[in-house]
Order: structure tokens, then sequence, then C-alpha cells
């Protein structure tokens, strides 16, 4: 064996060993919180991924769409006619379209209210909160009533959470927290959108 | 109105016409490259839900897993059925769980020809080449090889490469860069991997 094959078999065992420990130490089985924040590309895209892989496996999901818009449809239409998902999309535009402070809470309210029966239902293995740091931002949801439902939902049970600027209890509750930060965006740069890429 | 509400209609109008005027300036339309990276959870599975959303507009998508292994199976289980879905899978294990640097390499060249097919073929919409990072930092590819295969490809093809340490001409050539950044990680904390959601 080369000098060089020797080398790198060394490193790839410290590497496989390093994983087995982590293996080894995570006996905790229980349902996560995962916080996909940050100003970067991939929060809600990353979401329907984790949907589904968990729909792949024969889980039930939920997806909450608390933004609804022009974004993000092709996942929708490739995977509502699975029985085991159930989105719900809050009944308005992008929020800086309507500009109606009071239409919009109501908007919300309306939503979260089919979040509040996800949350609380031990079928449902991941329940989607996509964008929802926004409603906490705008104040048209309590940061209080949200920690309160994430806090009291069933122990199997995952709940993600997307959107820039994650509260700080949002954060500190979850287990999991990626922070997306845009290094380059093409639409910065004057690429259109892109149909099956970006909604 | 009330001032809240006043300056609520403000800011979203402000809001508004910053969305606006990033849209009227992306006039460019083609493929695009996107680089999801960083040590954070979220780059595969981003992958996945751009995946899910151009198969959702009935475009033709390759994925190409470098690195295999017990790892994001859930999404090939719901997709794989769909006819215009190909996955090419790098025949061997975890790359330290097999631990020589000769079979790693030609496993990555056996699977970096299905890419260049890929590539190369105009009919495909989205090429995904997963944990490709890795075969550039073990040396088992050719950055160069890559980048040509990448430059000549057909305009309309966009192509998304995850992995940590993406490669500086990587990032260079990318339109849209992503650093999922890990701040916090269950695995870390004792929590074990869960089914459907982090496999």
């Amino acid at each position: 064996m080369s000098d060089r094959d020797t080398r790198h078999q060394q490193a790839m065992r410290k590497l496989k060993s390093h994983v087995d420990e982590k293996v080894a130490n995570a006996t905790e089985q229980r349902g996560l919180l995962l916080v996909f924040t940050g100003n970067g590309k991939g929060k809600t895209t990353a979401a329907w991924g984790t949907v589904t892989r968990a729909l792949g496996y024969g889980y039930k999901v939920g997806v909450v769409q608390f933004i609804k818009g022009l974004w993000e449809c092709g996942e929708r239409e490739r995977l509502v006619e699975d029985a085991n998902l159930e989105v719900a999309i809050m009944a308005t535009g992008f929020t800086w379209d309507t500009q109606n402070r009071e239409a919009d809470t109501q908007a919300c309210q309306a939503v979260w209210a089919d979040a509040e029966r996800l949350l609380a239902d031990p079928d449902v293995y991941l329940v989607v909160l996509d964008e929802i740091t926004y409603m906490l931002k705008f104040g048209y949801l309590d940061i209080a009533t949200l920690t309160r439902a994430l806090n009291n939902r069933p122990s199997e049970q995952t709940v993600i959470i997307t959107g820039r600027n994650a509260h700080r209890e949002l954060v500190e509750m979850a287990d999991t927290v990626t922070e997306m930060q845009e290094v380059r965006h093409a639409f910065n740069n004057g690429l259109q959108a892109r149909r099956g890429i970006d909604f």
C-alpha cells in the first residue's frame, strides 16, 4: 500500500471512530424541534425535502404555510395527492401585497387553528410551520401561544419551523437549528426565478 | 386607521416596492448552478425538496449520490417510482466505512460517468450532485473534470451541488450559494437520528 493510501486509510478510520462514538452516545428517542432560519435559499425547500422523506415511510404529515405566494408550489403539486399529507395555507397573499394588518391577523389566526389541531394530534409524525417566524415578527401571532403548543405536543412528533429571524425563544427550545446564510443569490444578479427550481 | 396600522402599512409598502424592483431587474433566464454547503443540516434535504418541486411540474431530474449510506432514503422511496426521476448511487458504503482509496476512486469514477451523461442531456432539467464535494476533497474526482462538465452543460439545465467545504472554484462559478451553518444539532446532544426525519 502506498504512503498516500495508508494516510488516507488512517484519516478515514479516525473519521469513522468519531462518527461511531457519536452514534453510540445518541440514545434518546423522541420527536425533534428543528429550526431552519437565516437569509439564504433552502429553508422551505429543506422542510419540503423532509416532508417527502417522512411520506416515503408512510408517516402522516401536516404542513401549515403562513405566507402564501407564488413561490413553493411545485412540491405541493407533486405531493398533494398523498392521503398522508394535509396542507393548510394562510388565506391571504404575500403580506406586503395586502398591507392590511387586521385582515392578515385574522387570516393568520384562522390557519393557526389548523396548526394547533395538528400539534395536538399524536397520529401526525411531522408538522411544518412554514414561514411562521414572520407571524411573530409582525405581531399576528403570540410567541407564548406558539411555545405552549410546541411544549404540549405529542412526544413523538417532530416540528420544523422555517423563516428568517427566528425568535430567540424558538432557537433556545430547538433541538436542531440551521442558519441558512446567503453567500450569493442568483435573483440579486438579475437572474429570473425558475419554475420547478425556485417555485 | 390606528397609528400602528398606518406604520405597518408603510413598512409593508416599502418592502413590496423593494421586492417589485428586484423582480423587475431579474431579466436573465437560464439554468442555475446552486451550491448548498456548510456544516449544518439541510443541504441534501433542500436538494431533494427541489427535486420534488421540479418533478411536480413534470420536469426530468437526475440525482447522483456520491456517498451512499443509511441516510437520505425516505425521499428516494417516495419519488423513485416517478418515470421522470433517475437516481444513480455510488456503489460503496460511507467512505469512512470502506477505508480503501483505490476501490472508492473506482466507485466514484463509475457513478461520475452517470453524472457526465446527465450533465450532457438537454432533456434533463435538474441534476443533483449530492455530496460531490467530498469526492474532490478525497481526490477521487478532479475539479477540472467537474467544472468542464458544468461549463459545457445545456444552458437550460440547473445543477445543485451539495456537501461541506465546497471547492472555491465551485463557489465562484455558482449563481446561488447557501452556507448551511450548524447552530445546534440534536445528534450532538444525545438524540438519535429519526426515521423519516433524518434519513
